[in-house]
């Protein structure tokens, strides 16, 4: 017996059929002895076509309208799935963001959660009733309908997860778990059982788009069990996916739990710039003012008198922008010139072990080396190692990392 | 300088094009100096969408369900109505139902408003702000959603128009106001400027649907002066259409203001009915347990020693399903038989001057007699004479009432 927040988004309600098929799966969860609530995103499809509408008026459109106009998408799907249920014998209730009150901040289009009121959820579930919840929506202190942006269901059914004290939060998507890498590049990556939520946001930051971060950092605050799961596997089997929680929960713990790649980022080195303070703060304020977001920073020590090379990363579809801003800026500085790559791939391992585990960095040099892979750019932190490559190295570079890391074996039971 | 509370149904708000055509209205509205509220229906075609959405689960759908689906229509309505207006550079919000605390009792799919909080709107009107309104919706006291049933939006604008003590309510629709009759039947039809309350009470429930009655009760009851226009239109011209408003304000009354008629009932007649208390109870009680509902009752006196005919008229979608219970009843009330019909029209003159004017009545035997049309039952009322002939006389009978009663001549004003 417990309480259980399921999440299924937008592509396992697409359609009435697969409606009735989360209908099932919740009355299945219920059949065991849970307490169910569940938050639902607008079925696919139907976003776009919202969005389509109100792009004839306006480009972007006015924030504060917009959500209203996109929350009526899980609206929508919360009465269907409330519908299916009921005809199924399962006594159900659907609530808006507003109306259990998921409080968030006034930001439109990208809301924050302040506060969610829990006691109508608990009467409903006390009466034996599924509660089914709008995801993605809440409405602000005046009573505004705000939306909390790109994945917000997921958060959604975290921050309701913490406010219920539920036992797990369950996302269904379609995957089944989260991999040690790639499937696609390493046809030998495993599902992981568990993974902690340090190594999924540094996992899920890097490319491993399973789950929206913010849900993650939310989990991580409250210390929700968050399990990953496929909505298209047998209905009556255990639930298994891939559970994210603490590190005391997790016994016996892999050194490297698995290895993160991003294609999207490009490259770009301001040579010999003057080593004096204020010039890190100089090329990137210009950028940050220009809303471009930098990810790695790279300043090595001078070597020749007073002068340093500066290097750092932003995404692709940044790049040109961030060109011609860097170009102009490194002529104020009297810096030697500007060279940019946007042909490169950032490997990163990541793992918790690595803090009791000397020689990780290394060894991943070596096995890099080993295969004649230059690596242009490294950073490391508490729990990752990351190198930036030439792309085309992308493949070779994170198979070789899979076999020399053992990760195929099923090393974290 | 007035408040002006403006409708506009589903055909209005069809398309983007059309949102936007209701926008300018709005707008040349507002250049006036008035202040505007604006209430909207779901843009045609969206309620069946999501009516058949919800008849993939149950038939007919679970009702608090049904109306957290059917609501987000206006929600997608007044979203877009806004976006126009803020895109034409006016300044607008929209507001669903339980935003602006349009309270209703608890009664799913049927509601009925019991308040309006009109704080919010107030505030807003004086930022100077065009309100749009959800029509349709409200919440119940637990903050439920709720609709209000079929032509629901009109009662919403003319339940803020009382709340917010405007000065009109403006009801556009496809049609440019409330004619003296059916022009299709009769081509010299005209529209009459101004009608009370009462006559478009017993015109709409007549049969010219041109407003859902319950909004015309409600802007009797709170006095709200209710217009019904074109909002196909020219847009710069003065509005005009046919005002609905209280006797006081329609100086030289004519002695009938229309014809109106209906020929969706059917007429039964239970045949040598023992006189005695309980009878109609009987036959109606039987009837009323079925959920039919019966518009004319006539009970003759009886002739003979004790017995009597009593007749009344249903609508003919319950033409069989009464028979077969009135057949029944006839049995067990040892009446002598029951004859019925469903080849009948009711004709109604309508006028608040009758109450004035004797003879009414009899000047429209006559005029039936002189066409040699055969009256079957009469039924009068203080401003309303109904008779029901044969239907194949309802083109004829309108025609020669139209004229007898100088209708088409512009007697009202």
């Amino acid at each position: 017996m417990g309480l259980i927040v399921q999440k299924y988004g937008g592509t396992s309600v697409a359609n009435p059929e697969r409606i009735s098929n989360v209908a099932n799966r919740v009355i299945a969860t219920q059949k065991k002895g849970h307490d169910v609530v569940v938050v639902v995103s607008a079925m696919s499809g139907e976003t776009n076509r919202l969005v389509a509408l109100a792009e004839q008026f306006q480009k972007p459109p006015i924030a504060r309208e917009f959500d209203v106009l996109l929350a009526t998408g899980e609206q929508v799907t919360i009465s269907l799935l409330s519908m299916a249920l009921i005809s199924k014998g399962q006594d159900a209730r659907s609530y808006t963001g507003s109306q259990v009150h998921i409080l968030t901040d006034s930001a439109h289009n990208k809301a924050r959660i302040l506060d969610i009121d829990d006691k109508r959820i608990h009467a409903d579930l006390n009466e034996g009733r599924v509660v089914v919840v709008a995801g993605f929506q809440g409405a602000d202190e005046y009573g505004n309908i705000t939306t909390l942006g790109r994945g917000g269901s997921d958060t959604t059914a975290v921050a309701l997860a913490a406010a219920l004290k539920a036992d797990e939060c369950q996302i269904y998507t379609d995957v089944d778990g989260v991999y040690t890498t790639d499937p696609r590049i390493v046809p030998e990556a495993r599902r992981m059982d568990k993974i902690t939520f340090e190594e999924m946001l540094e996992m899920a930051s890097l490319g491993a788009k399973v789950l929206q971060i913010r849900s993650v950092e939310f989990a991580s605050k409250y210390n929700v069990p968050l399990r990953v799961l496929s909505s298209f596997t047998d209905i009556d089997a255990e639930p298994k996916g891939t559970l994210i929680t603490t590190e005391d929960e997790i016994m016996e713990q892999a050194v490297i739990s698995g290895i993160a790649f991003n294609k999207d980022e490009a490259k770009l080195t301001v040579l010999g710039v003057p080593d004096k303070p204020g010039i890190a703060y100089h090329i990137l304020g210009d950028v940050a003012d220009a809303n471009i977001e930098v990810d790695m920073i790279v300043q090595n020590i001078s070597e020749d008198s007073g002068h340093t090379d500066f290097t750092f990363t932003v995404h692709r579809n940044d790049f040109e922008k961030t060109q011609s801003i860097v170009k102009n800026c490194a002529e104020q500085l009297n810096a030697k010139g500007v060279v940019s790559d946007n042909n490169i791939v950032k490997l990163s391992l990541v793992g918790v072990g690595m803090r009791s585990h000397a020689g990780i960095a290394s060894k991943m040099f070596q096995v890099l080396a080993d295969e004649n892979i230059n690596i242009q750019m490294i950073s490391t932190s508490e729990i990752k190692v990351s190198v930036v490559v030439d792309e085309k190295y992308l493949e070779l570079g994170v198979r070789a990392l899979h076999v020399a890391f053992d990760l195929a074996e099923d090393s974290a039971e």
